[in-house]
């Protein structure tokens, strides 16, 4: 198999991915419930994680850090325990189903920043969405669908200039290119994309503290006869057991990425992502969905071959060349309706510094072959 | 180390758990995203889990069997979607704060069963409880302190006949003692303690469909055009990738405990128990919190030395005799105020399949001589 398919979930890891959690699985106990040696070690690993994320991230205070078992479950925790129904959030169009739909929950008024026909937001429109009554900015880092990265130092600056709070989604960007926490005031994160970490994991990570209500509640261990857990960071998003196993591996993915360089892995990435993009520009009838004139981009190439359906394309890439990539809407309606792929979908092809040249050169001659067969 | 922690999180587990677990994170693709091999194995495998714990809980339809992260998840989620700010919501007095705190957090009117000085449920007040408004019964079918064991069979019947809707929080029993989907309307468990799962599994069984709200949401890989992932089961508590590695682990923690046999399961824990129980005869000065007439309990007990606070003994087991046992307040506030221990704590032994006989006998004889010591 060659796995383009790193935007859902890296595949290829780290091997000390894998060997850690299964160490963890045979010598954790609970965390932050006793202190014998188990138990403690977990606690340990568990502080040690926030540290490697914390250093990942620029912030010089792991408990900043906190974990969850999904970015999903972040965004749905930060959104639950922010957002009040009256306030007037703004987002955009290219954002996830995981930002889309805990707003839509909630029931609150939402201004949408456009985008171009190349998914880039107009942010040049953005002074005038802006509302006395916005409270809220929340959106993506970089997009899921056609890899363009935000800018994200414009946005939260003119977010301060309106004391907007501003929630970034790095679901996407984390481990693959530099994020650091003073990017926004809440940076939520998945463990098993970028972070090479294994699924089940993620987190929420702040800058300074903020008005969370406790949405989702339950024992942590210490303070049991108060009515809820300590309204603190990290404990404030981490009721009930944690997943001490997950999180000791996603430790080791995200050292992996501090020893080897946030910008080294970026570099290899944009170097197999330019590769594929260059042999693209062979076949005939490619239709690209994204911003493609700057390198700064994600390793996500986002395409149709003609009016092949893609699913048919996907399909066939699979099945013919061993080939996994993603086709559909990718949880993301609002960029499709933009796209007018609604009906046909997308095939996304999503890379990691763990392709290699021949992978993408295989993945070029079955495109190739495909746009041939069917008369392009 | 001799590990009594059990009830906290099962430290020895079968060794195919952590070997699945290292399998599914180099194998595994995102589940439900996509149709190449790698997606299609996570969501095989996810559906077979489901299947091994329908198998279980004697319930025929695997789809009625949710992931969550936790049983804290699932309680929170189970009761954010069912429970309204005014409904009048039954309770006991023996509840972890994963049931307590989430009802906290409704600001629904509470009633609690209470409980004798040996912590067992005084259903004989049940009746006088239930009010005509009374909409829902959470409770615990295990003691995480006592052991004891919830006469549901009596609940239940008393729910049905005035409409209530019992939840119940299987945390302590699935995987110890016969628990069938039948026996609530809902159940929410733990995949880390009973059923030797990792950390960062848990779920909801239901038997019928309920009016859950959605509480959490996101993409699902399908319906991505939909306002929210389907209010259906399991997807109603399913947003986000779901932890397809450590699921995949707790399908062989599931597998060990159907092919060895629940009733040998307890059957072996059972005669531990008996065995501790029956050493602490010969220590003077030891005082026993739960019923322990019947044999028919959780492999847990809970206990004091004279006046020596919980913390201390449990501090000496650890450091003499390298024995890991819990102590403090269990996440179980009521049931400490209850039995004065709010100030001393309480040590709990608890005990798995995988204790033996001569670890037991280990722990009797520290018990002796932490107790001579202390002039007992």
């Amino acid at each position: 198999m060659i796995y383009f398919d790193n935007s859902a979930t890296t595949l290829i890891k780290p091997p000390e991915v894998s060997e850690a959690v299964a160490y963890a699985i045979n010598h954790f106990g609970n965390a932050s419930r006793s202190f014998y040696e188990a138990a403690m070690m977990a606690s340990r690993e568990i502080y040690n994680t926030r540290a490697e994320i914390a250093e990942l991230v620029c912030s010089d205070n792991p408990l900043n850090v906190a974990f969850t078992s999904s970015s999903t479950e972040s965004l749905n925790l930060v959104i639950g325990g922010l957002v009040k129904p009256d306030d007037v959030v703004l987002t955009t169009v290219t954002e996830h189903n995981s930002v889309l739909r805990p707003l839509y929950l909630k029931g609150c008024q939402l201004d949408f920043i456009d985008c171009d026909d190349h998914g880039v937001l107009l942010l040049n429109e953005l002074e005038s969405l802006i509302k006395p009554e916005t409270r809220y900015l929340v959106c993506t880092h970089g997009s899921n669908v056609t890899g363009n990265i935000t800018d994200v130092k414009r946005l939260y600056t003119l977010c301060k200039e309106n004391n907007i709070i501003m929630i970034l989604d790095v679901s996407q960007t984390l481990g693959l290119i530099p994020v650091t926490a003073d990017m926004a005031d809440v940076l939520c994160f998945t463990g098993h994309k970028g972070l090479f970490g294994p699924q089940g994991t993620g987190g929420v990570i702040v800058n300074d503290s903020l008005p969370f209500d406790i949405v989702k509640t339950g024992g942590a261990g210490v303070h049991s006869f108060e009515m809820f857990q300590q309204n603190v960071m990290p404990d404030i998003f981490e009721a009930g057991t944690l997943n001490g196993h997950g999180i000791y591996g996603l430790q080791k993915g995200v050292q992996f990425i501090n020893y080897t360089g946030i910008e080294e892995i970026h570099r290899r990435e944009r170097q197999l992502t330019q590769l594929f993009l260059d042999g693209l520009k062979q076949i005939q009838d490619v239709r690209l969905y994204g911003e493609f004139s700057s390198s700064y981009r994600l390793p996500v190439v986002a395409l149709n071959i003609g009016e092949m359906p893609a699913s048919d394309l996907s399909g066939l890439l699979w099945e013919k060349y061993g080939i996994a990539t993603r086709a559909g809407s990718h949880c993301a309606p609002l960029l499709h309706k933009r796209f007018r792929t609604v009906e046909t979908g997308i095939v996304r092809f999503s890379f990691s510094y763990f392709n290699t040249e021949e992978e993408i050169e295989e993945g070029i001659a079955a495109l190739q072959n495909i746009a041939r067969a069917c008369g392009n």
